[in-house]
């Protein structure tokens, strides 16, 4: 695997997606921190964790053999040395309604302000299996 | 509106999940940091920015009258001092195909590590419609 080293995000971004676009699975994985907690969901997919399930996701999505290329457009920035990142998957119900809704997989951000914590991010996404399903299953999409 | 300051990330999600279940729009907002920069992403919606934006979105959803009960599984966290958080919008072309497919929203988060800038997260999901008009659209599901 290549051990690049990015000196900003903004150089760890630009990797990420040029590792996308030459569907290069080694330059994918040199992006990502090796530690259990990383996270990853395609669209529409279920949330994979861990460097195993994430590097198989990409090995999938890269075997599949489409070339893509990435147009970044409204790009925001969120940056503090207080940030915290919680991942969750919510089990809906509807009052009136017997069955659960399907999961919502959701990336939740707080940052600490001077009014105490406080969220700046929720990224919410339906998944389409249920969560029990979700570490045996690999993206059914592209990406 | 409510001004309750939230001493842990953990209080913060609690009561962002309380006013979601109780559709109390102000004590969402209240969970909010009132900042230019936070982002809102409803599952299959655009991306919303910014405090006039979310709120419009936390309305909208309130007002159907629908009354949701949260189950939280699967939850994940991650901290640390130096957590960047980058939120963009994909255009995605394949090679092959003479239009650009839907726009894709990420939310991709760098943390520093010893051996630089690593991604931990990326979130991403399919947006509905072109980031040209994501400013003017409202979430089309309820959550």
């Amino acid at each position: 695997m290549k051990r690049a080293t990015f000196t900003t995000p903004q150089e760890a971004e630009a990797a990420f997606y040029e590792a996308f676009e030459k569907a290069d699975l080694d330059a994918m994985m040199a992006v990502w921190a090796d530690d259990d907690e990383i996270v990853c969901v395609h669209p529409g997919g279920v949330r994979l964790a861990g460097m195993a399930q994430v590097r198989e996701s990409w090995r999938q999505i890269f075997a599949a053999g489409q070339t893509l290329r990435f147009r970044l457009r409204h790009q925001q920035s969120l940056s503090g040395m207080t940030l915290v990142v919680h991942s969750v998957c919510e089990q809906i119900s509807v009052a009136g309604e017997t069955q659960e809704r399907g999961p919502v997989i959701s990336t939740n951000i707080y940052m600490r302000t001077e009014n105490g914590w406080r969220m700046v991010v929720h990224h919410a996404s339906p998944a389409p299996v249920s969560p029990d399903a979700e570490a045996k299953r690999a993206p059914k999409t592209l990406h």
